[in-house]
């Protein structure tokens, strides 16, 4: 131990956020006790807050800190496009990239055998009664570009057929292997525009 | 905004700690909202004991979060020994070491005419006094290997003369132009045990 032992506390929880390791959270740490009025206490309060109130969107599954996220909360978003994503990352790029105006589903993952993640766990049939209830025209599978995230677009895609929706994915613009998060905001509004039926 | 406002606000002070940028503070914040329970509300309660009891030692600069450091209340660290380091990421560094058992002296900086940084600010006159007090036999210069870092050390030598103490700096390891907050334990352990008389 080099600090005080709440001072070193600190430091490591601060190391298990992604992106810092310890010699980073000690850093990060430094500079806040540095800075303990203007941010630390700011920072500290913020994050008790989002703690206190974060929870899931009851209808599509994004953050936020209410029972309905600001999104589905939007009456100019009822376009009756769903655009369906692995997880919040995704929708935050995707919102990022300024293209799409419709509401979202986030899965939560890809399905999963060997990690038991079946339907259910990605609300799938939640997805599907919801394109019936809303009338929806449209659901646009921005999943990652991997074998995982491919293969639960199929399943998507063979669960959604008999509801009439169109089905469609993005396209142009995702590379192979590529994560939606770690894209540039151009790249996701060529691939949303160029997003081809299925 | 791509987030609720009170999750968006959390990730830009996120993004102002040194070592995340806008990309990893999203990934952090998700993250701990994710883990909101076990981790976001331990870490934002962490903090803000830090933030509202961190503060100077009143003896050495360390930061702590009691009047006077663990270093400096610690009756066996008084080996008449005092280590100057330039800011407390250096004195951790030397912690990590595990190779020193004397006390400290942080300067908070260097010596710099252009950032009107003076002996008083880095607390010299008041080292100067404390080694008398004490009867410290040695005070151990470890500043950062850089040109700002050696005029200091220069200039503490020169106003320890006439105490008697004996001055040394830490020699063999620090590369040139290296800060000691980046070296490697072994490194910094070979410095101390080789360092040399001024
Ligand atoms: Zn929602
Ligand atoms: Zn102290």
């Amino acid at each position: 131990m080099t600090a005080a032992r709440d001072i070193e506390a600190l430091i490591e929880l601060m190391a298990r956020l992604p992106g810092l390791g310890p010699r980073s959270a000690r850093r990060a740490v430094l500079h806040l006790i540095r800075k303990r009025g203007q941010v630390m206490a700011p920072l500290a309060q913020a994050m008790a807050d989002v703690a206190a109130r974060a929870r899931e969107c009851a209808i599509c599954g994004n953050i936020c800190t209410a029972d309905i996220c600001d999104i589905c909360a939007d009456d100019r978003r009822a376009t009756g496009e769903i655009c369906v994503v692995e997880d919040v990352a995704d929708l935050w790029a995707m919102e990022r990239g300024q293209a799409y105006r419709g509401r979202y589903h986030v899965l939560g993952g890809t399905l999963s055998a060997l990690d038991s993640i079946g339907p259910d766990e990605l609300g799938i049939p939640r997805l599907v009664a919801r394109v019936r209830e809303e009338n929806a025209t449209e659901v646009i599978l921005a999943l990652n570009a991997t074998v995982d995230g491919q293969t639960t677009a199929h399943y998507i895609a063979d669960a959604l057929q008999g509801t009439g929706v169109a089905v469609s994915s993005l396209a142009q613009g995702v590379p192979i292997g590529g994560e939606l998060d770690y894209l540039d905001d151009g790249t996701i509004q060529a691939a949303l525009r160029a997003r081809r039926r299925l």
